[in-house]
């Protein structure tokens, strides 16, 4: 029973909470629900019946509503419904109640007309905000990040740095890092509430802040930002311009949902899938998403078609050989796929360095030697054994062999090429690869067959 | 330049640390070295060579060395080499000196003689809540909490409960989250740090506690855990015994490795690794990983082989039938890997409740119709267009057809049939999908071949 802290406590207590809604009881039901956490509020909230939802608006004040709308999840185009049920006005002001970076990414999720008139209406200094963070590129640190922080200069002490931190506590995404910069805004060092705590209240901030700030670009790639905070433990890390000058945070929080995307991101490419589909999709929508892969891996299966009709004067002297296609296609397949995916991980988590890359070819070439020495006598004896032919066997034997190798080495030889490429190498999919090995294995197999033909019984 | 930033600011003065060891200099490394953040620390010692890197503990204390030891990224057989380098009470003393749950780490890459006797010589009271910690099973929450959290009454000023903050703040694994235990140490509420600071210090804390805390039991999936901090943007959660009693925490940068892990892990099985081997090994260690799945394959593939082989007759009257083959197994495997990856990741992420799985099987078996009639249609016309021959074109459309309809309805099927039976469902990973529908398309297709064969110019 792992979760049975979980079933005996109920923390939503929904029934009574939809009672309250459908009596319009306000007391009942503010007294319940604000006492909630902004993530039970917003399931709560998105697991609604769209006629009752609107009276949570009239409960609700825009500054609460924020903090349920920066916990909520849900599909992109479900945000427009949501919004469009609220007053404009209620909306502008929920957002800009929220992190500058949660609002960002809900105007993101609307069509362009719409977010700019809610810009519009908003309070200045937050639409401000807003719109810087809707330029930078997706994808990007800049995007990502939020400019709630906190910046203090090196030379003041303690006990005055607390005092800000503790007036500006209620708006900071995160009190728990605070940056230090010089008078032109760059980032000199930063110092944790822990050590500021532990610190005694006259010492200057100059002399127990931490110089080395491991800081990222703006337009550094999101995964690296990601990769960087788990690296070095960072419960937010602070994101510069092209002259060093402090101009937001990324929290881990953020960096959870994107390490989660980026995953996913990898694994629905390796099984080629264009995005993970939600399973409350229907049909349509699901099948418009694998649809054009199909299509694509329909066109280059029709080229391994084309290319085995070439062999159809061998084949049909020998139609035993046609039982061998799928097992050293598939073997073709199955190695290159796991090629591609040591890859892919490598150059996805870092651990693939430029100097390392040779090193992996030359590993992988002694790889594939190695599994295909295995597979190809094992399948040799098999053969023998199954059709008491030596030839076919060592045919077959042989086939799989070089196939191994060559699979092998085109798994791993396309992403690190595409990588180089600056191309995303995940986009090699594993369809895509195991299409190659497929063409690759065939042209292996039945290149060996027309050759030693006459020898075959 | 994405990594400006990075490129112009060196972290890690290398050779000055290295010429430092060189030289014996003790001073100039340990100026240096300390500065560092442990990560840079413990990136710089295990690139150290062999034959100098034993300086290293000449010049640090066990403290220091925990430290570094924290954010240490090794290959788990490395660890033992690394300990067995140092003096075995140094060893003892940097574990003590390790937040609970990182030492355990440590012990558990060591075979079980060797931990315990270090365990042995350690301080008495870091030794039990080590072995406490160890005596969790592997991917449970008890299995990567820490017992370093702080706890406090209800009944305390929150001037009180920030004394016993600074006072603990150093031995705490994180100080940003204060929590409130009754007198049988049951888990009744929790404080932020941002809010301790905010709230006036005579404030009593029970009025300014939250009091719905969400904790986890010890038992519990570390995936459900991670699961949960992502959904609530914790950076810690409580864990709990069977009696709600408070026994640990769990920080989120534990979390992040724990999504990682489990992302890498899903991935390595959807491509047939059995674990993802990291770039620096060499190809009999890497072959060795590949070789158990590939071995398997082959005899699935040859179980294939001897299916066909049971058409001979079919294949032998009509050759052109095998150029086919490659072409419908390949669709049948890639849209099995395809619905394969939509339900193991909605398993995975929790998207997919109990309730949901048979909307997901009838979603699925109408993408399947969708994608199999629009395949179908497709290939019969290339087929005419290219053999000229409307019979052969039917004979391949409709089996990519009725081959599709079937490959999707198992890919979805067979994981959410291991996760009913408690088997993890990415152990049924794309080779194994991909195999079982070349053995049904081939049925299908060669089923139909045989019975249309005399329809066949």
């Amino acid at each position: 029973m792992p979760d049975s802290v979980e079933n005996e406590k109920n923390y939503v207590n929904a029934s009574l909470l939809i009672e309250a809604l459908m009596l319009e009881d306000i007391d009942s039901f503010r007294k319940e629900f604000v006492e909630l956490h902004p993530y039970d509020q917003a399931q709560f909230y998105t697991g609604l019946e769209a006629d009752i939802r609107p009276k949570v608006y009239l409960y609700l004040s825009p500054e609460e509503m924020a903090g349920l709308f920066e916990n909520i999840e849900i599909e992109e185009e479900e945000y427009e419904n949501l919004l469009a049920e609220m007053a404009p006005a209620y909306v502008a002001e929920m957002l800009s109640h929220m992190y500058a970076d949660d609002a960002a990414d809900v105007l993101n999720e609307l069509d362009k007309e719409q977010a700019v008139s809610y810009l519009t209406i908003m309070d200045d200094e937050a639409a401000k905000e807003i719109k810087v963070l809707l330029s930078y590129e997706e994808y990007t640190a800049g995007s990502i990040m939020t400019t709630e922080y906190i910046a203090i200069s090196a030379n003041q002490t303690v006990r005055s740095a607390m005092y800000i931190l503790k007036k500006e506590a209620p708006q900071a995404e995160t009190i728990y890092y605070v940056y230090v910069v010089g008078d032109d805004r760059k980032l000199v060092g930063v110092i944790s509430l822990r050590n500021l705590i532990i610190a005694d209240d006259e010492t200057m901030i100059s002399e127990v802040m931490f110089d080395r700030v491991v800081a990222v670009s703006v337009s550094e790639d999101q995964e690296e930002v990601a990769r960087k905070m788990r690296d070095y433990n960072f419960l937010a890390v602070p994101v510069v311009d092209f002259q060093e000058h402090l101009i937001g945070i990324i929290t881990v929080d953020d960096i959870l949902d994107v390490i989660d995307e980026e995953a996913s991101d990898d694994y629905s490419k390796l099984a080629g899938v264009s995005d993970l589909d939600r399973v409350d999709k229907n049909p349509f929508a699901a099948a418009k998403k694998r649809l054009p892969w199909l299509v694509i891996l329909l066109f280059l299966g029709m080229m391994t078609a084309s290319l085995i009709g070439r062999f159809e004067e061998t084949l049909s002297q020998k139609a035993i050989l046609a039982v061998f296609i799928p097992l050293i296609a598939g073997m073709a397949g199955n190695t290159g796929t796991q090629a591609l995916a040591v890859a892919v991980r490598g150059i996805a988590t870092g651990d693939l360095e430029e100097e390392s890359m040779w090193k992996l070819i030359i590993r992988e070439a002694g790889t594939g030697l190695i599994t295909g020495a295995t597979c190809g006598i094992l399948v040799t004896f098999i053969v023998f054994i199954w059709q008491h032919d030596l030839v076919l066997g060592l045919l077959v034997g042989v086939s799989i062999f070089a196939t191994l190798i060559v699979a092998t080495l085109a798994g791993s030889l396309v992403p690190l090429f595409m990588h180089k490429m600056k191309i995303d190498p995940a986009v090699a999919s594993g369809p895509f690869i195991t299409t190659i090995n497929d063409i690759i294995s065939i042209l292996i197999y039945f290149g060996m067959a027309t050759l030693f033909m006459s020898y075959l019984s």
